[in-house]
């Protein structure tokens, strides 16, 4: 069941029902604007990945400042993005099973969809779903550059599977998929950076490989929030697959910069509007939301504005805060902002984004592609 | 956006799309069995938690072997299983905001429903709340037994708030929430059933003290999958608010019984269907499912099975496993079964439930209440 919305527009920030989805929206389009800043003097265009807003709304306001288009990890957000408007879409991850392919290749006949594949068999699972469908599937090759997930080795592996793709009737070799997650939250800066020169360097060698061929890679793509900077400057990658820079979250907010400081390109834009439910005992307060409404899996949420409270735990429905009794204290009903450790699985957990302008609400739009795992 | 159902009636295990939200249904009707049976000889009853299966169609079956009636923590879970016929629901939690407060008051039209309270101004604000729908709203006090989260302190502070609800025209002094939720899952047998008789004792002391002002408590709540066998021995408590026996997770697995085994009173019964979406490197396998799909916050999912396989790491939509692989493969397409670290969180994140028997899916039924957080 989609939950009923829990604001409408022109309500003050505390009139919004809690827990709720908050972005505040001059931080939101501000961070879209610095991301259209610092890549618009390189060779790499934007793609960002809806796994982090999946909307549709998002999306269309990241295209018109210049994205080429729209990553996503799951056919369902790929459908849910194609519905919205969106027509141009990348699936960064593999697709298996005869159901989804079917979709995905139905989805062709909406908008340029693009898949990774890392498995020769999937290339002749991708080559029949795309024949019964009378379309055309661009084919991504995935290469491991040290994330240690899904992918092929880069070189002959990456190569033969291409050679494979390209000798296939409905498929077409669209480039490579070369994304390191893990550097992205390596909190050091020459540590993020040596990570992604030896990614840069295996790519590399890869593009080389497959020109030798005569395979031609119109996209490469990869880099995330972390390191977008250092794979924009590189040369090798044509396409910036970030997606949390739009939102930011805790987690990314602990990345250091080269002089050893909290990186600050971007801006917290969303939020979870939480309420006091309890005030048991002096110093401690119990929020109206817990795990199911705000991700943990990198860490408890930060409370925004406030530095001295600090969240000691979650539970599935409660936070519990600590702060000193004597500097602080709080109502039952009031309402605070928290930062979510990780932003992406937390817009996963809400039906409805609620756009705050001037401390009012100014739209209330819907997460897509909500729960779509599939 | 509410997703497509993930299978059919009829359709076999592997044909089920994935990620699914599987229901052993034999495993699942023994464990609703089991508990009928454990409970049969006590005073106390079963008042199962629907914060853990958020679906009316889990709560009918519950109530037909036994139990009173549902807890929930939310008045959006009350809702949907008042909409669902359920005609008996104890919000086990503070309801904080005067748009609760009134959705509150309004399901008392549709169903027997209290709340819980632990602060004064928060009995008036729920006596307004009724007095406007003219209704009356039974009211419990949460005294804290050892959860450190919500609740007043037992013996006089619980006397004194028990006392304003009798004096409200529109409230009626229900009883006593006086749940332990740390208990839970304290893996040795002793220390639970320590911290159980503490929370005893100083449950009865409050009850002796509301019975000298006349209080009469109607309901004491609390006990979990943990720890219920002791609550209902010791006489104190009547209703019985276990949630996850009816599905069980690996958390509760590693629970252990007094002689140091690990208590096995309940089958493993909810599941998630993951498929192999690439095997990069010998020994490795990812699935098609993330911590999106299946909550981290109690520790990886286990696969089911397979205890030679382990799960290193979800990220949030894949999986990653590792195993021997002199003694195993897998194939890409091949579908297994996870057993979720915590069943509470994963199962709000699906909007079916797949119910099997004999290896074919017997029916799918809506998580009615998914992302019913307020």
């Amino acid at each position: 069941m989609v939950q009923p919305p829990p604001a409408l527009p022109g309500d003050a920030e505390a009139e919004i029902d809690t827990p709720a989805l908050l972005l505040d929206l001059d931080a939101f389009e501000a961070n879209l604007d610095t991301m259209a800043r610092l890549l618009a003097g390189s060779n790499a265009k934007l793609r960002p990945h809806a796994k982090t807003h999946k909307s549709a709304t998002v999306a269309r306001m990241q295209i018109a400042r210049g994205a080429v288009g729209q990553c996503v990890q799951k056919v369902g957000e790929a459908e849910a993005l194609a519905w919205g408007g969106i027509g141009d879409i990348l699936v960064s991850n593999e697709v298996v099973g005869t159901a989804k392919l079917r979709r995905l290749a139905a989805l062709t006949k909406l908008a340029t969809v693009a898949v990774c594949v890392d498995d020769a068999e999937q290339v002749w699972a991708l080559e029949q779903a795309a024949e019964a469908l009378g379309t055309r599937i661009e084919t991504l090759v995935e290469i491991d550059v040290g994330m240690g997930r899904c992918g092929v080795a880069p070189g002959p592996p990456a190569v033969a599977l291409a050679e494979r793709i390209a000798h296939s009737r409905h498929l077409g070799f669209a480039g490579l998929q070369a994304y390191h997650g893990k550097a992205q939250h390596l909190r050091r800066a020459e540590e993020r950076r040596a990570a992604v020169a030896a990614a840069a360097e295996a790519t590399r060698r890869t593009v080389e490989q497959l020109a030798q061929r005569g395979l031609r890679c119109r996209i490469i793509g990869g880099a995330g929030t972390g390191t977008f900077e250092e794979e924009a400057a590189s040369g090798v990658w044509t396409e910036i697959q970030a997606g949390s820079y739009a939102f930011m979250d805790a987690d990314y907010a602990r990345n250091l910069d080269a002089a050893g400081r909290p990186v600050s390109t971007f801006r917290h834009a969303l939020f979870v509007l939480a309420t006091v439910l309890s005030t048991p005992r002096p110093g401690v307060a119990v929020l109206d939301v817990g795990h199911k409404g705000v991700a943990v899996d990198r860490g408890p949420p930060l409370v925004w504005g406030m530095e001295d409270v600090r969240c000691v735990g979650c539970s599935d429905e409660h936070a519990t805060l600590h702060f000193d009794p004597g500097a602080r204290s709080f109502g039952i009903g009031e309402t605070l902002r928290l930062v979510p450790g990780h932003c992406d699985p937390t817009v996963d957990r809400y039906d409805w984004y609620v756009g705050l302008r001037g401390g009012r609400v100014e739209c209330v739009f819907p997460v897509d592609a909500r729960g779509a795992m599939r």
